[in-house]
């Protein structure tokens, strides 16, 4: 057996669904609700979220959207009236039949998605070119009511937010989708030390009722991928649906063009299937709920605890999010504890230290230790911090980079995520040899990373000229 | 017929009622929801909501209470633990009896409130007198099915935050409940420009399931009571019924002792019907989502677009949420439009006033105009703004302390709701007392605002001894 690190926690490589099992767990991050497939999730799970809310909001902000709150309740005559969406999204709803102590006339849907109640307002508020863009999200839960669940993966209930545009063209509706995919790479990139593929999906793996369907995917450490974030082009389809209709500027009535586009807190477990280890989870620090924790060695001794607020004081002036654990554990414990739980980095404090006038600095990505002089504690921590967002994106893109493998046969796609990583395939139009590869090898289509490949390739699939390279992988 | 300022907006003394609808339509606050009795709420609306999580979330914080979030539905037998809990909310509830294409096994409850789901938690997660106290909020949506609804005061859906602890002993959950009132006073006080009044309720208008509820209410325009937020003590109600039970520090098994306490988008209601006028809103500027509009006169000369620009970035540069309109329209317009969304200040910023080195600055809660000079703009409106929100707090209260009235009896108590007042009356202990006045005048008991009331006074309605002094009023 590998070794396990932790108590109750499985080895990663040798059963990597138990460990993310585990370390959900055991971490504090959720917990199991009573309804089958709900989620609770705990104050150091939210933490990340609510991290995540305040970076999308100022990224947001600056796109020019606005929050704003729609009900949960969509009737369902509404979800009728776009035939594919019905279709998508049928199957997994949660319907309230009964309220206010009477059997309703018209059953309602716990919103799956809320493009329906959406457009169905937008339909009342716009009525002239002048209106438009309209640019408004929304930060809510939605219930989807999947069989398998898994927390933060796929839960009946989750939260997330939905961003729902309109336009007066297809051009800027199609820009936004792709602009808005651009935002949550970035939230990858800058935040999340996640290195997204970017791409649009395939015709069999777009969301019900779009044109286009753009994702942001990552590769699991199992070497599987979890769709993380999509954007979509809706183009008039839902505008029909809903009688989306503006007075253009030759004042001509016509169909607006809508977008909408999502990240969920399945973020959550992209985090933690990405970075984590043996040890548990790895938090980058930008979105670290604790960046730094300070551990005490001796507690009871009066100038460690003076030393240890003092550094608490500075690292909070530098708007570093620090806690000192006072527990009464052993320090050993502790140092688990917090390795565990993904802090970035550890400050020991201790008598023997200080009095060389040095405290003892940990990071968790490299799992180093080096000794530094007090006065020099802002300055270092705050440089780790950068050092240590840095590497863990460096890390996570050199895994990644080094497990695509280029396929050009349903054989040789197996063999590549038989061995746990993604397979680049040249592929022609035709959906069906897609939808083949999902039968043959249980690999989905994950986004199309070229969609004018030259001309010479063939489809690895039915021998007919390729016209676009494909991503394949296993995914949550 | 009394004068009407903006089209469309009711008078507010002739139609108080028409005159809130018309606001909060009028001003882009919310709109109504395809499913009666729920509500969208719009950008300017829940911008304040926005603002208000920011200022709670930062108190919360210093209490020592962490965000988190538990799952909406809640299996029907959870509601039955509690009997008086049950028996209050049964009516009103909504009911998942359907999901992913199936009749439930157990019908789902969509909260109406959190705390069986929560408590049902907290079992399984508190074992010793270690673990205590716990107390976490969460933000998120809520169902009430109701007969009549009104935007932001009763809708079928409405969001608000919710904490939830659990103590040691009864009495650190009674500071509890009594401190987070101070919490939400203060909010009034600091923020929202509303002089609260705080009080225990009677025994018939207890939360149900609660030992002791407090209350913060709102006196409005019309005279009514809006009671704005509450605050629990369950003692061991909850606690019994859920089985949380903690080691306590002699080794024995004790129930817990909870609290809970939750504000609503019902503030928002508050914020209207207490600052409004007949113009439309009036926003303490706290809570304002734009705090200083600057209108631009003659747009198009470069001058006034070149000030206005580095007026716009001055302030900016104080953290003042200022925007531009730059909008097509005259600025009389204008002036009309941001008066009738409440925005505090009003720079005009025109080439005549230029020449002079003034701009024109105006105060939306007393309609004054005075000329500033350009260099004192940035000092000018970071003053005006706090003078404003003292103002409009000062005001509130002139209003209300105006409109409490001493009543001895049930006709008097009569008189003075009909004459749009608060009546102060001393009562015995007979909660019957309370009921009598509820059937006769359609006033309720609001809260006790004093429990301990000398020797020597009658009860305005048995003539038995009084041992309390009761705000009663008209409410929303």
């Amino acid at each position: 057996m590998g070794k396990k690190y932790v108590e109750n926690i499985a080895n990663m490589e040798e059963d990597f669904a138990q460990w993310y099992t585990d370390v959900v767990k055991k971490t504090d991050l959720v917990d199991y609700g009573p309804v089958k497939g709900t989620m609770v999730i705990k104050p150091y799970g939210y933490a990340i979220w609510e991290n995540i809310q305040n970076y999308l909001n100022e990224e947001f902000k600056k796109c020019g959207v606005k929050n704003a709150y729609f009900p949960m309740f969509i009737p369902e005559s509404y979800l009728k009236k776009e035939a594919e969406h019905v279709e998508g999204f049928a199957p997994e709803v949660a319907v309230v039949t009964y309220a206010g102590g009477k059997e309703l006339e018209e059953r309602l849907i716990v919103r799956p998605t809320s493009e329906t109640i959406i457009c169905e307002m937008y339909a009342k508020w716009i009525k002239s070119y002048r209106d438009l863009p309209v640019k408004m999200n929304q930060w809510c839960n939605v219930v989807r009511w999947e069989k398998t669940t898994r927390p933060f993966l796929r839960t009946s209930e989750f939260l997330w937010q939905e961003g729902h545009t309109v336009y007066s063209t297809y051009e800027e509706a199609e820009d936004d989708a792709k602009k808005m995919l651009q935002v949550y790479k970035k939230l990858g990139e800058e935040f999340l030390a996640i290195p997204f593929f970017t791409g649009k999906k395939t015709e069999s793996e777009k969301f019900p009722g779009a044109e286009n369907t753009y994702t942001i995917e990552a590769m699991m450490h199992d070497g599987k991928s979890l769709q993380s974030g999509t954007t979509h082009n809706l183009g008039q389809k839902f505008a029909k649906a809903f009688n989306i209709k503006f007075l253009n500027k030759e004042e001509k009535l016509e169909y607006g063009y809508s977008t909408s586009w999502g990240v969920s807190t399945r973020l959550i477990g992209a985090l933690i299937m990405v970075h984590g280890d043996d040890r548990g989870l790895v938090l980058p620090p930008n979105v670290a709920p604790i960046q730094t924790i300070i551990v005490p060695i001796g507690k009871d001794n009066d100038l460690v605890k003076k030393i240890s607020k003092e550094i608490e004081n500075k690292l909070k002036e530098n708007n570093i999010r620090v806690e000192i654990d006072e527990r009464d554990n052993s320090p050993g414990w502790k140092f688990n504890e917090w390795e565990m739980k993904g802090v970035p980095i550890r400050l020991e404090i201790g008598e023997r230290d200080l009095e060389q006038g040095e405290i003892t600095i940990f990071r968790r990505d490299t799992l180093e230790k080096t000794r530094i002089k007090i006065e020099d504690v802002e300055k270092e921590v705050l440089n780790l911090l950068i050092d240590i967002q840095k590497n863990m994106y460096k890390k996570a893109k050199d895994y990644r980079d080094k497990r695509i493998a280029q396929a050009t046969s349903i054989s040789e796609i197996l063999e590549v995520v038989d061995s746990k990583k993604f397979a680049r395939v040249n592929i022609c139009s035709d959906e069906n040899c897609c939808i083949k590869v999902k039968d043959e090898t249980g690999a989905t289509s994950r986004m199309i990373e070229n969609e004018n490949l030259k001309l010479g390739n063939k489809c690895a699939i039915c021998g007919n000229p390729a016209t676009r390279t494909v991503l394949f992988a296993r995914s949550y």
